[in-house]
């Protein structure tokens, strides 16, 4: 292969220098980094390094326990030892991406902003949360066009026609439809005057449980799986304030489904038969990037 | 550390024939093992073995980039270009963990199988799970051990000695607590009457808030790690019926923070403050793989 791509400038990682780590995933073990070099008329010049671990070769397990460099003890309790493996070159390659030359939008697309969690009351939801929901006049419009079938008419999978108790269910657009392993699909209610899960009282029962009834109906209809592999929930905060709920493949670790911003619909229904005001009541935990406007709203008001 | 733990067989990895691979997580760079070793009296034992590779630590990412054994251009298109990189061993530890010896639960732990959600009542528990977990005899001697201080005595972080509402903090074994991003740790409490989130009345209030407040301050304190930075939780149903909770940096994905499983303590006071039968009120809903026992007597009562 080599340089087929064209007239970029060869690109020398060994002397690239670290200007700071964008975004690191332990879960996902990998690094993102934005670094500089020095370009070919001697000036520095950024670059974007991704650094990830690959997942085990399964031809390659038994090397690995045998030809290890070192093997340390970590600790040992009862039936549970863990160890430090050290593995030869071979045996644990980096995958590494290199963007270069990396323009500011490549290093700020994978920038974290660090998040905390925010704990709402009813009183900071009225003083702080709602004046600047509000406030914002984030359009909508792509929901009201998909309720009056204005878009994406042919894509829906169901409709409950009731104006109070009635909703559209679609296929979410993360979702390319190729592989139920990600099935993603959204309920949008018809009525519009229900922001999210603060506004909901038991008057809303009858509507929530069309949604959780007959949106399991019509997946098992069309994609063939059951209700009970599927994860059914609202967000709190929603990315929009038209109310919606979210329907996933079980086994599909969706991004949204932790449980700092999931709220399964059945939980939800219990809670309001238990009490009719329960939302109104209890305080909501969820995660805010420290630059967005609301987390700075609940800094001003002392609450973070 | 080494052999404090008991009179456990030592384990030779090296020795270890590979039975077969019970899961792989290409996202988490995982996998899960059933190996054979041959016992002390020349019978062959089962060993559960997971191997994980560790998340990037800052402080060696320039060693990386520089120090690397090979390094063979694999695509360059344009500005981008993609690399294979093989470091030294140094660098590319693998977390190993052994269970040995294994017993066929805790391989079936591992193997992944379908899982469907359940949604518990408090009659199911009473009359379905109740009884099984009672027939079900999983040791917790590891928890007496630390509880006890006859194991990683060494790693407690913070204690609470109140044999009512006190509690040992320790770090969790799935984290090498070399880096922050995944930190990860646990809080058992001493007493021993409480098996899970479906025991908790308003009677454990004070327990609960001492774990909260106390977690919360003795991990700012160690690891400079703030409370707003913490997800703090409870598994239902955890993995062992001994009364704990789970602290995670928000930052990290950790397995089981989804809503299926995960319960925040602050919506479990809250909840218990509310209504201290709450936990004795509401379904519950997790998810459970067919092939487990639990599973198949929910079956049996028609519940799924």
């Amino acid at each position: 292969d080599g340089d087929g791509g064209g007239a970029a400038a060869p690109f020398p990682l060994a002397e690239l220098r670290l200007r700071r780590v964008l975004r690191e995933s332990a879960r996902d073990k990998a690094v993102f980094l934005h670094g500089e070099v020095t370009g070919p008329s001697g000036e520095g010049t950024d670059a974007l390094v991704i650094l990830e671990k690959t997942p085990f070769q399964e031809e390659k397990l038994l090397d690995l326990l045998k030809k290890h460099t070192k093997l340390e003890l970590q600790m040992h309790n009862d039936i549970y030892r863990t160890y430090h493996l050290y593995p030869p070159p071979e045996l644990s390659e980096i995958k590494t991406t290199v963007v270069y030359p990396a323009t500011e939008k490549h290093l700020q697309k994978y920038l974290r902003q660090e998040a905390h969690l925010i704990r709402e009351t009813w009183e900071d939801y009225k003083n702080i949360t709602l004046p600047f929901v509000q406030s914002q006049s984030f359009s909508i419009q792509w929901v009201y066009n998909i309720l009056e079938k204005k878009a994406e008419a042919d894509q829906i999978i169901h409709e409950n026609p009731d104006p109070c108790d009635g909703f559209v269910l679609v296929p979410d657009f993360k979702w390319n439809q190729n592989q139920l392993d990600d099935l993603y699909l959204i309920a949008l209610v018809h009525r519009r005057d229900v922001k999210s899960l603060r506004d909901l009282t038991a008057e809303h029962l009858p509507l929530l449980r069309n949604i959780l009834q007959e949106g399991k109906e019509a997946i098992m209809k069309r994609f063939g799986v059951p209700g009970s592999q599927l994860r059914i929930y609202l967000h709190y905060h929603p990315s929009y304030y038209h109310l919606h709920v979210h329907f996933t493949a079980l086994g599909y670790d969706a991004p949204g489904i932790s449980v700092e911003r999931a709220h399964l619909l059945t939980d939800v229904i219990d809670n309001l038969v238990l009490d009719s005001m329960y939302y109104q009541k209890r305080a909501l935990t969820f995660a805010l990037q420290a630059d967005k406007m609301l987390f700075k709203r609940f800094q001003e008001a002392g609450r973070v």
